[in-house]
């Protein structure tokens, strides 16, 4: 299939191109590299050297023979998306392209609206470009878990039926986002379902857990094939930045509590359910929302978790509660459904303490690189 | 009270600033008067000529003695919100600043980019200077009925119980918004709620219908006090076209079958119910949604009472169903609460032939200037 994957140069953007063209896919591989540009506003650094896209997509092909395209692009210029879709005529998108940090969206008013125009606007010209050149293409989104918030109730797949004061209806799920960035995908994800039913968009929005993971087959093949990893405050994800703290003596931090729970899924699950949703599009007009995870923790089973398969390797982790940075219920009820891409045929990779202790081994080698200065958060929901 | 009214210069903002002024409190009115200039751009015109804000305030003065002090301010600036907000101290804000018109917001993608950058942005950055400098003033932000779509089940004020698998939880009511404006106001809402619940901040959304309405006794002292009236596709409002329509011969306009069904309001029941808001706040962390109408109408029974008050002016008018520009249900069920500001002491000014016999006069005063070629629907929802 002819895919363009937006954002390829992100942690999960690069390893999904690399897994579409391996298993034969077409990929054109777009991002406007501000990831990097925000690594060196924020004082952040991926822990894993990760290589150019140049360089990157050079190496895949001398080891492969396979060609992915590389265009540096910016989804917030509608002339560039237009004319990317246009010359391409993609029969997939996959749209990993937006500010993904709840922290980096939480700084300041400039970071907020930063985040929401990015975002907002990068999807807005995508739709209007799907719908102007390429109307048949399948739009394949990755939203977040964290649109839903924690609901006394079950969370379903994007819809809900409702009956009330004697009548029924199905209905989206009701949003609770827990920060501007997360509000962003909620902002999304209205604007995809309303061109859905107006336009006849075809689109699959991906509600993410969260990832953890150094890599996947096809990025240890090279060391210019490596995707970054993030272990700070601000762009690190709970279980990465565990493993980091755990391979330079620093206690894990939990915030607050640590009762929060969350859905998770290993990097290379990610890459299939983007494969399995690219593989099976929705019709015309539709809109089809699956939560992608395939675990649910509370961050205490977690830092149990990384603490366990540390001491396997003779590493001494403490496990320290923190005041939490964040607004948010720290014991709920939380019971997400996730049974739509297993129906699709994905194979879960369990978060096993094998799993844990590869992540460990992978981040020991780079344990030096780790500045223990940008480990405690720094950014807090609520000031003064 | 000392309140600043944003988007003072709007056919709400202005009569809304008046009506407050008049009851003692102190106005700041402030606006971009980017509305003037869409006006230009879009080659539409109010039927009514509206003086300048300068002017505008200065004959209030003259007749009434008292002042109302007028800032030209746009809220996407953050600094220039910011010191506005730490200048005035304000204990109520009423938020009318935004891009209003739904067909406006479909004309392109940079119409909808604009729409949805200029709402969220501004009102992102009302809530930061309010965090920042007045923590303690109450946000009467204006909202849409829109943002609910047209379930079928019963329209709750904001939030509705849910009984899921055996479980409850209050949730945010789900929103199925029309156009790139009305999710512009689904976004606002969102927004809104999380900063309330974060920061403490202290809101009323009120999820307004359909305002119809030249006038209130304020702007009818003086011609230069007057509020703008739009009939065209882009601004106009449907009885407020209608009764355009209906002074110059020319058909009522019915958008497909016309069982579209929706809340309506008199413009002099809106300022009532910014008045009640403002007048009854609600405390720090709190956010009360209320839905802002006070009848119920399908676009066809508009149409014939339109059509029953012009005979009664001896005006010939004739009902004319067009092809519906809009992807919307043509029949449907709705149910839409309203209780809440009645509870607060809303009077409703009910459409009466009477109001509706006077709306066409005053229209009638002005039909020379009706340009009949502005008023068949010009913007498609969808298009090829």
């Amino acid at each position: 299939m002819r895919v363009i994957v937006f954002g390829a140069d992100g942690y999960l953007g690069w390893p999904t191109s690399l897994h579409l063209s391996a298993r034969g896919h077409d990929v054109i591989a777009a991002d406007n590299l501000i990831r990097r540009r925000w690594d060196v506003l924020c004082g952040t650094e991926s822990l894993v050297p990760i290589a150019s896209m140049k360089r990157r997509v050079e190496r895949w092909k001398a080891l492969t023979g396979r060609e992915i395209k590389w265009e540096k692009l910016d989804l917030t210029s509608l002339a560039d998306t237009t004319a990317l879709i246009t010359q391409y005529q993609p029969e997939a998108i996959v749209h990993f392209a937006e500010q993904r940090s709840a922290p980096y969206s939480m700084i300041s008013a400039q970071h907020a609206v930063e985040t929401q125009v990015n975002n907002v606007v990068g999807t807005l010209n995508l739709l209007f470009a799907l719908r102007e050149s390429a109307p048949d293409c399948h739009l394949v989104k990755l939203g977040t878990m964290g649109e839903y918030g924690t609901p006394n109730i079950d969370i379903e797949e994007g819809f809900i039926d409702i009956e009330h004061n004697g009548r029924k209806d199905r209905l989206p799920y009701p949003k609770q986002p827990g920060s501007f960035y997360h509000l962003s995908k909620v902002h999304d994800s209205h604007n995809i379902m309303f061109t859905c039913r107006v336009w006849g968009i075809r689109a699959t929005d991906l509600n993410q857990g969260v990832v953890y993971g150094t890599g996947i087959p096809e990025t240890d093949m090279h060391g210019e094939l490596r995707t970054r990893f993030d272990y700070d405050d601000i762009w690190g994800t709970v279980l990465n930045r565990f493993c980091a703290q755990a391979a330079v003596g620093h206690p894990l931090t939990v915030y607050g509590k640590g009762g929060q729970t969350r859905g998770y899924l290993n990097l290379k699950d990610t890459l299939q359910c983007v494969e399995l949703a690219m593989n099976n599009p929705v019709g015309r007009g539709k809109l089809r929302i699956l939560n992608q995870f395939t675990e649910l923790f509370t961050v205490n089973e977690l830092a149990e978790r990384v603490r366990d398969a540390a001491r396997s390797l003779d590493l001494k982790v403490r496990i320290q509660h923190i005041a939490n940075p964040r607004k948010e219920l720290e014991e709920h009820y939380y019971n997400a459904k996730n049974s739509g891409l297993i129906e699709l045929g994905l194979k879960p990779n369990l978060m096993s303490e094998q799993v844990i202790s590869d992540m460990l081994k992978r981040v020991a080698q780079y344990k030096d690189a780790i500045d223990t200065g940008k480990i405690l958060p720094r950014v807090a929901w609520n000031v003064g």
